[in-house]
């Protein structure tokens, strides 16, 4: 397959471009301790010297932190986007002006051109890979397997990733040793719960102009995504509407004070809708054809197979864009149903988005960044498998932030350490 | 004076941005079920027969709809801005192609261009003035003191401008009547608790990418706009900081658990500040000079007085643009502190800023459609002051919107009526 | 009519009694820094001397810290309880040994031997009276209408004796002013809101040991009460419906995030109720019998018709005490439905319900106290009529608490004081 | 040692005891439907027919539907408390009324007199031990390792008592497994969060008659009870300050939007103080010398180390009770310190207090009899160690529960078990 080109070779207007990308990457870094604090001992100590680091990730502004602070580090580093409409193109060329860095990031590529890019980045022979979603990996495995002994690991971002990763793991068939950053709590504690959260509501308040108050929001999906929707939509003063398929987290919602019900229910009963399960076809013909005239419907989940559009297009008599990135579909009976950002996940790609805030990404790019530099160091300690981010690495992470923030907490003095090994005393 | 001529003169390309008006305006009154009803018994019943309407208001989609409901019912109407930076040209435009309809409103207009425009509505000489902030009212007292003899009355939008046609009022300069939509209960308990609430954090959080999780987030001012933010914000997991001037409010914001203190202790807290208090100066010099490194400033009040912007240009060493909507001013000890919207209204003036929810504003301005019949039918009964809105137009509009959301409330029994009005019983 | 004798003649280990009210009234005065602080004024200043001031209040320690303050103040007090379950006696025995006061109150006074109470603090012919439900001044106007010349004025705590006592205003039956205790924010906005609601929901929680997570909560009407329980119960983890006879209450409540229903609908869902209507027969024969087995009822209003426990004694095939202060009515189908404290206020009639937490009816007493000193100065000033608790006063309360909890806040300059009253600038 | 007697040898009026305690478990056995389902089922397939279960748990209604649960499925049970304070004489004789059961348990034991009680109950030669705080198996390894060989497992209710056999576990020193019901989802996301967070606030609301709004109230530990309390208090108006030693849950409390600091710096400004950490010495000497006068003290951890009263005693010139369950400590300088309960677990031991709500407990007390059956059918699978509740047994218990609240949840489709189980499609 062919390769695509980097993206200075694509834009017109390359200065603005990179300066707008570069005015972008300062207000981001200038908001991301943790990775300001890393950086100044990355450049220091060169952890990545001499070594390729191939990423796919969301190219926009908070990533571009991240990368700079690996190259400073030494690497030599390749990227590309993860989602065809997460890119900026304008942080994407002020990326690429970096002498260590190629970026082949396009927003809006079409599929061709989105898998050339990757083909691209592949084409570096990267040591490392960091991925939003697995396809690094996926096509490494499937297209460029004489790669994989050079391969020393690589990281993976998301639920989604991950999820597909260990299914890949238990058929055998991972080949080198992914650290799923996803699952460790320095990132589903903040990211998946604040970041999912706050910016998802955020982005579907700005494409609408819809207030919270008085709304019915369906949430569907009561994980770490769903319950940072859940919470911060509730925290507006909407009434939220939980659907799940796992009895303990239905539980755990109803327990919450949500109601949750299915969603043949919660269908006829939702103003707006966000999906945060990672699953196929949550909404579906049978949900769209009992629901109320001007529902909304976000995803925020990492693939845009929640939402079933085929359906609703076909269900639909007729469709027309009733706002910057609003897809209004109308039915038979007149019912109005508008999709957001074409279902695919709305703190991204909707017009306005601008992805998980800052502070929420410093977080989980941190443990990106202390997890490539494990690797590194340690690589040979992992066999070919999903792996967790070791516990003092998020740790270390957490202690920065904390010393970032001006927080204190407390230390455990000897006795109480000495008490809490302790089992010998009574009541 | 000149007057300012209509939208449709001023634009190039004068049908796309008409048709952009138009889908902005159509998704808007989708979402505004109370206009709705009004509007269809409007288009029976002709109140505004006749009538020239004189309005300056934020010229943007839920306005138009008002502006709409207005002149179905029979009104000619001529509009402009109250605010330079929250015209939407392409809604203005929209509006200006109505026969009924004539818009003013550009967006950032200079001063002269500004005052030419509300001396163009006022050259229309309305029989009723429909105002934001009241610059209608006073224009006309003070240079068209002859106009007034054939005003039937006025309604008035914001607390800032009620507060200024109050201080009129009891100089005995108020000389036709103004009826206080901003005072009543349907406005404001929802307009500035909900929609000034979300639609100022959802803006702030899209201009900066900045999360609320975790931020200290400092509320100047514990009235209705700001117990809607200070509410949301902690909604939003954000540690909420309460100034105030009145000694009940700030005993009121301890009661609800928020930190009270002083904005001078506050200013070393915040991370973040909003000012509700409609008033000057009220971060100023001595605040600036103690906030945090990288500080991001908003006002939510009408009049960019909050924030003393000139003490803060004179304090900085440095000045950029950080951001699209965020000014960063650089002192000399290297502190940033970032200001966003230039100090003006952050939910309306911030680039993309929408306004007040969409449903909010529909409740505010379904009390405006029925102040205006109401002026029209029974003006004489007002002298010249300002006056609330009658209880009974209060509740009509309440009563449109439960029915309008399906949501069902009790009536009173016979004897439940009675027992309330009864005092004779014992323990 | 007899009078009742004081309560130190009717008990029988007197001493006991004393002690355990000196206890009880002592840790309550230690968490009332506004009663301290007007206490020791009042000792220095005597503004009560030679005065006679009638009460009837629920007698327990909060109240007697009120009682012991204007005694120190010179007042000579006589007292009888306002509910025959809320008198504590070993309170009452305290107080009653107290040189200049007089106490009357007894625990479970049946209706003779309560109005006999209330005959006998009559018959000390007070010049002030202080009431919670109005049965001074209603039993004076009826019985003793001889007494009234002699009367300064009066003040009120509850929302349902201000309603009473309006009823009589507007039918000319009011003879001597009363000022309305119950209608000042600082009564209004803590002691309903924070009172009613914490210790509503702590009485229930503590009779029946339910859980209020995931628990769905009926809370009748919208008021302060109601908003109060509504939020609190909500703040733990309930899911919240409420119902409202007033539709723009109702329309508050659901922009809240609450469901709204009527009664009718939300019998059939609800684990819990709680009424707060000030209102009668709120729940009644037809939701009885939609009701879930197990169904837990509770009232929060003042009078115990809120709940009509004869259409559910009439309904019930048997009746038992399921628990101290739990009555359980089986109906025919075999559900269960539980009436906590007979329906009377649960806050102060269940067995284990302390009232109102203790800051907040220091609060509500000190607005009680300056109001009695208020019509001992300027009672001259006030007409036979009702009366709001003048602004200054209550204001006084708000920075004398204020001050006690260390709580800043800040004032206006100069330039900010002519700014709010200036009204020449423009935008 | 010696052993105990039964409580029916101790008790007075045993008749009376035994109606009281027989009503109390009626009333909680009725609000405790997962039980209920599964006695239904234990009765008819006695899956602990001629089985010897020893108990250690706080006896009091809601343990009391569980022995009974286990007695109606064929066991014999020998129980008694696992905290002096905790045990309900009443409930107690009403299950020693039982044929099947015999209750040792004996309020306000004395030591000697306690661990005679577990004497007695070991004495039993118990197949099964269900333990909280692990008092049991601890005698047992120390006393009676004889005992050890017929002892088919045992199940530990609380983090505290995994905590020690965790540590015996590695220590190689336990000799039976153990299944730590603490550490199971159902128990752990409900007990913990809920349970201890309401009822600690409630108990602790009404022993003190005092307010939460607008309080301070410092939560040392945010662990599960620790998160539970904070909740519970923001949601009651409180102002939450936490103090933690892990670096990881002092940030999520700092993103939640809590102030978050050290005990030290915490002291100075608290109004109530909650522990919750399980550690000892966790408020001490340093932090007395620094609160404000009126501080409350309670704890909500296991055992009552948390909160170093030693040390208080030596501080203070004068102590006396305030008022039931408060002690009051005067310090020399006048300063007021008070503490819960004696500083034992105030949900249980305050005066008032009725421990965890019914529904709660029903939820943990559902996992120990399934805990228990699995020992008895699978018990050689389990090893001498600690082992978590298998998942199936906690999901039949979620499933049950939501079953019986009436909550729908969904179920995947075919298609959506495929496709969360294929790895091999792209963006």
């Amino acid at each position: 397959m062919d390769t695509a080109p980097p993206i200075s070779d694509r834009l017109e207007d390359l200065e603005t471009a990179r300066d707008d990308g570069r005015q972008k990457i300062d207000w981001a870094f200038q908001h991301m301790p943790i990775l300001q604090s890393l950086r100044e001992d990355f450049e220091d100590e060169q952890p990545f010297a001499g070594v390729t680091i191939g990423m796919a990730l969301h190219v926009e502004a908070k990533t571009a932190a991240l990368v700079e602070t690996l190259a400073d580090g030494g690497a030599e580093v390749a990227i590309t986007g993860c989602n065809p409409l997460s890119t900026h193109d304008d942080v994407s060329a002020a990326l690429d002006a970096n002498d260590a860095i190629t970026s082949y990031a396009k927003h809006g590529a079409e599929d061709e051109d989105y898998y050339a890019a990757i083909e691209a980045v592949i084409d570096h022979e990267p040591a490392v890979t960091v991925d939003d979603g697995g396809d690094l990996v996926f096509r490494i495995h499937e297209e460029h397997p004489g790669l994989i002994d050079s391969i020393v690991g690589g990281t993976e971002e998301t639920t989604t990733g991950v999820h597909r990763l260990r299914a890949m793991d238990e058929d055998g068939a991972l080949e080198y040793p992914v650290i799923a950053v996803n699952d460790t709590p320095m990132k589903r504690l903040f990211d998946n719960v604040h970041g999912t959260g706050e910016s998802s509501l955020a982005s579907i308040a700005m494409t609408t102009n819809l207030a919270w108050a008085g709304k019915t929001v369906v949430v569907a999906g009561y994980g770490h995504c769903g319950r940072g929707v859940a919470k911060k939509a509730a925290g507006q003063n909407a009434h939220v509407v939980v659907t799940e398929v796992d009895s303990r987290r239905a539980l755990e919602a109803h327990m919450e004070g949500y109601e949750v019900t299915t969603m043949a229910e919660a269908a006829e009963k939702g103003d707006v809708f966000v999906t945060t399960t990672g699953n196929r076809d949550v909404i579906a013909r049978e949900h769209f054809e009992v629901m109320q005239d001007g529902a909304v419907l976000a995803n925020a989940g990492h693939f845009d197979v929640e939402i079933n559009l085929d359906e609703l297009a076909d269900l639909a008599t007729a469709e027309r864009d009733a706002r910057d990135g609003v897809r209004e579909y109308e039915l038979e009976d007149g019912r109005r149903i508008n999709v957001l950002a074409e279902g695919r996940l709305v703190n991204l790609a909707a017009p306005v988005s601008l992805g998980h805030p800052v502070e929420v990404m410093d977080q989980s790019f941190a443990v990106q960044a202390v997890s490539v530099r494990e690797l590194l160091e340690n690589g040979a300690d992992y066999d070919a498998a999903v792996h967790e981010v070791p516990d003092d690495l998020d740790r270390e992470v957490a202690e920065v932030k904390l010393a970032a923030e001006g927080v204190a907490f407390d230390t455990l003095s000897e006795e109480q350490e000495d008490y809490l090994q302790s089992w010998q005393h009574g009541t």
